[in-house]
């Protein structure tokens, strides 16, 4: 295992100093237990948002707290669900008295630790959303229904513009109900990635093969084939996501194409000329974008593909102001 | 070979195309010769600033298209500098009559053909600055002399917001001259990468070896040795950084933790706080930062420190606001 690490068990305590020597400025880091808040949490009046999940998919959630996103980030062990008592800790340090949206990623672990810090989490008004907009498989391993991938990326920041502008707890959470309806993602491996604790890769790819489908965690997907030029794989993955809303002509879309952590950017904007040239095939059209790592899977080799089917009001969120360490725009 | 392409061939063409779509608004894109510049280019009366090199290092150049930092960028085929006619083509359709500042890294043929092109740009005032921040090796493969790495991120944010403010050519040549003269870069590499043509890795690690001193093509560097954690990884880059300058007590510092492509943000923040505790010990205090992968090495896994000595005036230029498809702040 070749990693720029110390100990893997002081990978995610670590890298949560290192955040906090960088962002002073945007987030407060609590240790025992592991949480990240916006330095002016709690904000009075405000909507808090608290996301969270394994560590290992970074810039997720981390990267995405502050003005216009989230409120607070519960990063467990890498690739783990975070404990019931970080989520409960976290909700009460953002709870600014106007309630707070758990944004959840639908695996088992998370779901099952969410409710239970909201139960614990007495004082705090809380409404939880979970995010399920993988298309790939239904039931798979550590998730009953679709898995919560890409889409989570784009909820957060139309949700924290909502919060933000001063949406009361049922726009918000309605609106993240709102996006998750709307959104449809779907990945794929060239490579594992390893995680630190196991010293092994995850799975094992031969030279030539690919995994489409693939999960976050390195879950199987739909099949495992031989590697096929770029234009291929990405029509791979964007059919089975138009046609499961369906997408369709006149749709306006919000196209995120997503690096798993160790593709190179040149290849993710071979994927994006390529989704974009399908896309207007079928009348469809390309209002917004997101190109880049955002949700990873350590240093996996791969891309997923996310579409977002806008509306006005997502339109106008999503071009908000933001400030995190790993967005921002308009301040 | 495993990678989201097409063709070898046409990487570079397909991955600008990409660009050209998803940036519309930041930058054109103009082929046969290559190049970008940005969407309003020329501005007049403004100093127009060009980059360029071997593409495979991305976000480096094109990613700094726009407001605040680059007018112009000449992506060559990957690892390869780019030829005369794009350099000149780029400087002559990005002069907007104030000049042009040619930021060169310091490779043999970029040098040269830069140098060339701005003897072919008969009409357009140049000046350039070569970027020679590497300490790792004096000469070495592809150079005379030192090599230009993460400096040049910095130089051209800095340059790039000087020119914005309406200084002059030599102002900004000046800047950037005294940037590179403060500025001192070292790199490490735990894998290699494999450029799409070659088609093979560029060169041969063991499992539980790393490379030293890496260059931003794979070029040999100090040593190859075996892995160590990733606190003594980076006091190994720091310590002859530091002592080149030299950086001493009581200096403020820009901190750059670069990734080279195939490492995860979660290790980068690791060596985050390692570098800033080395620093505290020798009493360096850092003012701004930047982590992420900024210039990269297609896939390779390793990272690359930088350390520019600030003054006040560095400063602004740092915080003033730029727009580009890979940084942005304050609009």
């Amino acid at each position: 295992m070749k990693k720029l690490i110390n100990d893997p068990e002081h990978v995610v305590t670590e890298a949560l100093e290192g955040m906090a020597l960088a962002h002073g400025d945007l987030l407060r880091v609590h240790h025992d237990p592991d949480y990240i808040v916006r330095a002016d949490a709690p904000v009075e009046g405000k909507v808090a948002i608290l996301s969270g999940g394994g560590s290992g998919h970074e810039p997720m959630h981390g990267g995405f707290v502050g003005h216009g996103m989230l409120d607070g980030a519960c990063p467990g062990a890498v690739f783990t669900s975070p404990t019931p008592d970080q989520v409960q800790a976290a909700t009460e340090a953002i709870d600014g008295g106007a309630g707070v949206l758990h944004i959840v990623k639908n695996y088992t672990g998370d779901v099952a630790n969410f409710e239970m810090a909201a139960e614990l989490a007495e004082d705090a008004n809380v409404r939880s959303v979970v995010i399920n907009d993988d298309v790939a498989v239904e039931d798979s391993l550590y998730t009953a229904g679709r898995r919560g991938v890409g889409g989570t990326v784009l909820a957060e920041k139309i949700c924290g513009a909502a919060a933000e502008r001063g949406d009361d707890l049922d726009a918000v959470a309605d609106l993240c109900e709102r996006v998750n309806a709307n959104v449809r993602s779907m990945g794929m491996a060239l490579t594992s990635c390893t995680v630190p604790h196991a010293g092994e890769p995850t799975f094992e790819l031969g030279d030539d093969e690919m995994e489409i489908g693939i999960g976050i965690h390195g879950e199987p997907g739909r099949q495992r084939m031989s590697l096929e030029p770029a234009d291929q794989i990405t029509g791979r993955l964007l059919t089975p996501i138009v046609e499961d809303l369906p997408f369709s002509e006149g749709d306006r879309m919000l196209l995120f194409v997503n690096g798993m952590g160790g593709t190179p950017l040149i290849e993710l904007y071979i994927v994006y000329r390529a989704a974009v040239t399908l896309l207007r095939d079928r009348g469809i059209t390309v209002e917004r974008h997101l190109v880049g790592d955002w949700i990873t899977s350590l240093e996996m080799a791969g891309m997923s593909l996310t579409l977002l089917k806008l509306d006005d009001e997502m339109i106008e969120l999503w071009d908000a102001p933001v400030h995190t360490a790993a967005m921002r725009k308009g301040m």
